[in-house]
């Protein structure tokens, strides 16, 4: 089955002598750490185990505890920016001596932890504007990250400490709709009904290979009879291994007082027709987006927030970054403030300025860092809620959780909290899509609105009637932003992220363009922890 | 594909001059409805969609609007038995100016819908015991009951009405874990990794078979080409379409400051001597157990606790029923309260008396009716929970959601509620196997705790340091229930269940078990709206 053509050669001789044939080309993990045992013993076992995702305990982010700081001088920190990685490195450095200064170009702490509510202003470059939400606690939305996985460990380690309190976020809802104009007549399918038809034409065609012995050579008797029955559970198939509908779809009537009636499946070609399968069926199986996820009770900004409290540190607001200069003993930072251009000193800095506005930004760092700057890509994304009379998606048993539509839109979130209110704000829209987001972001406020309006309509055919009012945010046109989610080419990753993640001088570069986590606050976490690690070293063994 | 043997005859005519032949066997539901169309008209095309499922709206159980009690005698009702199905009807008649007297068996109301929290008692015949736990509001379980699906509506509609607070239910938890002593030499899997696996397995066949043009004679080429792209995204097989592992296994190590590193694939051979595939790999797809689901913050007794304040009913408590008669003019209960045999009459009479104890109590039913009632069998289920001075399920990334085994034990529950606190209350089991629930039911309380704690020491092996207390709820021996999802064999069922869903005179057979969803609220909810629905008709005609 699975081919692993590294280790195929030098294990067929072990292999034949291990007395492995069942399975012509494979060879299962537990079979391989037995033969490694013998050639290289337990510890090569335990690397190759390691490896394999086999031992106890999982991938974790490394939390690390920051050294008492030095005596005498070393212990000024200069942090750029007020972002989640640089409230989590001053937390981290105060608690350990440290004094620490942010200098940060907006007027708000918090980045792109941005969770917006009645009142708040949208600050996108030549048109901000209000948010006109109700002023009620659960009409909001997270504008930034919004999901907190399972295995995130740094965040849930502040959560926990920092008393964030959380809730589940539905992330899959198999109530929820997908709508593609070239399938169905563009009329939308519960995702429930789709992937239960999908999963069962497939597993009917494998059911059909199967009886026509097409596997006979790579399995046993015993396991093509396992086989047959685990396809046949797989896509809830008849006694012969045909599909005909299944409840997984949801009953088209009946099922309390009446037997349930199945609905019949639906065409598979016109399945195939929506894209829904190209990445809406999987989205919830996804590496960090696999239930159970959750988010800070009352908006995600209660997790940068929670922080605040434990700080000392001094806040320079409104004070975006000019120039920064390694110096012998340190970094100089220029920023502009009130109309005037101020320098401050530091024995060390963290910055977590976007990288592509850092091409702005005067530095006399190596060659090679400002490569790497000048490489990175601001990421292109958008979002646009609408707070609504009605929680209409609750008369179609839809709670939290997220459409699908092959329209500009790409996702209709529905809020996770507030269920039974009067009201709520659903995001008509998060696309990540480039094309997308340029193209929303070439609109008017006014016309962005209206075209999602208007797509949502084919989703759910009365949204209009139902909407308040509504804001966009176009991350690469948000002030002291301009993108968001920054990321390099394949080959320039390869080629700069080393250099990137090591500081220049004494100046670091962190926040979660720093991480392969990228728009993820475990991925900002993760950085500003590789940074203190960094940092806690050189001080101590300078 | 799917066969519609039922359609193909008399379709096959019109299908070839309809022009359509790209799929053979297959016909497409908007195809259909063309047909159906030209045929009967769009009085035909509504039935027909109704019938597959098509039309907007979902299949609904309906509630009923009881009109206004009629003037003078009739008001009368009385209600045997105070659990979901009774109480929602009192509350129903009530609101329409009729009269209601409970007539409880125990000294508590809410029958199923149980609780356990510090200092309960589980009433289980000849041997009842106190709840240990701490007196902490997050230190329950729910013994009954413990889940709301979104299209339960009966259930959401008095949720939103009564003002039941909800909160999530983690159902699907793709990071607790699959045991199975027959493969993997009994270790865990994290569910995501069997399932990623799994699915990277089967579409890697189905791969092959299209390449083999196996099925060219059912699809297109454009289907088929389609097809091989869906495939290779369903497994998220490498281009050739082959399986080597996918990040929604979970990375083995990095993904934050060094890029993921996949989880090399597990032995196919292994993950089908897993029966993991035979339920629990499906169990989040089920008609009733689709994401997302809910549950009532703070226990789910506080859904039959909600009627309460809403009542003025009269409740007679640890008061057993002895004999139901019809008279021409109503219905005589008699039963004993305080020592005493006590009669009263009504007009009307709604018993919800667990079948199987019904053939225990003398009355005058018709002959169908008490065959009906004596051939219904007592469902079998036992929930283990036990209090842990650690949630130490938290450390290993498990919040919420369920663990498989094939022990007897069958599930592990980690309970939704309390994140973060110190201490939680889990289930060590959820087995609705007969033979498994029998066998803990023979075994005194203490050795269904030892049993249970060494079986979920094979899926988490520190669990029996972390248990401070457990109490387990063996429902065919608990009083006044001995038993739980009341049934019939499927041709008792065809012969009986109409006759019991119908009135024996002025006495209608209520709950869970008169309806096709036992063991779920919705269930006793619909069958009270059954039987409200019946009454108010007869009472007004009458």
């Amino acid at each position: 089955m699975q081919r692993r053509q590294y280790l195929k050669t030098w294990l067929r001789e072990e292999r034949l002598q291990a007395g492995i044939k069942d399975m012509s080309d494979q060879l299962s993990r537990r079979q391989l750490l037995e033969l490694v045992g013998k050639a290289g013993g337990s510890a090569a076992v335990y690397q190759v185990a390691l490896a394999l995702g086999m031992m106890p305990g999982r991938a974790a982010a490394e939390r690390v505890s920051v050294a008492k700081a030095p005596a005498g001088a070393g212990k000024n920190i200069l942090l750029l920016g007020a972002g989640l990685a640089n409230l989590c490195i001053a937390y981290e450095l105060e608690k350990a001596g440290y004094q620490c200064t942010f200098v940060e170009s907006s007027e708000r702490i918090g980045g792109r932890s941005l969770t917006l509510r009645a009142g708040d202003t949208v600050d996108e470059i030549g048109q901000p504007r209000k948010v006109m939400f109700d002023n009620e606690s659960h009409l909001y939305f997270n504008a930034g990250p919004a999901r907190i996985p399972a295995h995130h460990h740094l965040l849930h380690g502040y959560c926990r400490e920092l008393g964030v309190e959380l809730e589940w976020f539905v992330n899959d809802n198999r109530y929820a709709l997908t709508q593609d104009d070239a399938s169905l007549d563009g009329k939308p399918v519960m995702i429930r009904e789709y992937m239960a038809d999908a999963r069962g034409f497939m597993s009917e065609l494998l059911a059909k290979a199967i009886n026509k012995n097409i596997f006979s050579e790579e399995f046993s008797k015993e396991d093509s009879e396992r086989l047959f029955e685990f396809v046949r559970r797989y896509g809830d198939l008849d006694e012969k291994g045909f599909y005909k509908g299944t409840a997984r779809a949801g009953y088209a009537s009946g099922g309390m007082i009446e037997p349930g009636v199945k609905k019949g499946p639906l065409d598979f070609s016109e399945l195939l027709k929506n894209n829904f399968w190209k990445s809406g069926m999987h989205f919830p199986d996804g590496e960090s987006q696999s239930a159970p996820l959750m988010q800070a009770v009352g908006g995600n900004d209660h997790v940068f927030k929670a922080f605040l409290p434990h700080l000392k540190s001094t806040f320079i607001l409104n004070a975006p970054v000019i120039s920064i200069t390694n110096t012998p003993a340190g970094v100089d930072v220029v920023y502009s403030h009130e109309g005037k251009h101020k320098k401050i000193s530091a024995d060390y800095c963290f910055n977590s300025i976007p990288l592509p506005l850092m091409t702005g930004v005067d530095n006399n760092f190596s060659g090679k860092y400002r490569e790497g700057i000048a490489k990175a890509r601001r990421g292109k994304l958008t979002k646009i809620a609408f707070q609504t009379s009605e929680r209409f998606w609750e008369k179609e048993d839809i709670y939290g959780g997220i459409s699908w539509t092959n329209q500009p839109v790409q996702q209709i979130w529905y809020p996770s909290h507030g269920v039974y209110k009067q009201k709520g704000v659903m995001l008509a829209s998060y696309t990540w899509s480039r094309t997308n987001s340029e193209a929303f972001g070439r609109m008017s406020p006014e016309q962005r609105l209206e075209d999602a309006k208007q797509q949502v309509s084919k989703v759910h055919a009365d949204f209009p009637k139902y909407v308040e009012n509504g804001v966009s945010v176009v991350w690469h046109r948000m002030n002291h932003h301009l993108g968001c989610t920054t990321s390099w080419s394949a080959e320039d990753k390869e080629k700069y992220f080393k250099t990137m993640q090591m500081p220049d001088g004494r100046h670091y570069m962190v926040g979660d363009q720093i991480s392969y986590h990228s728009g993820w606050q475990e991925g900002a976490f993760s950085s500003a922890h590789f940074a203190l690690a960094h940092f806690n070293e050189r001080v101590h063994k300078a």
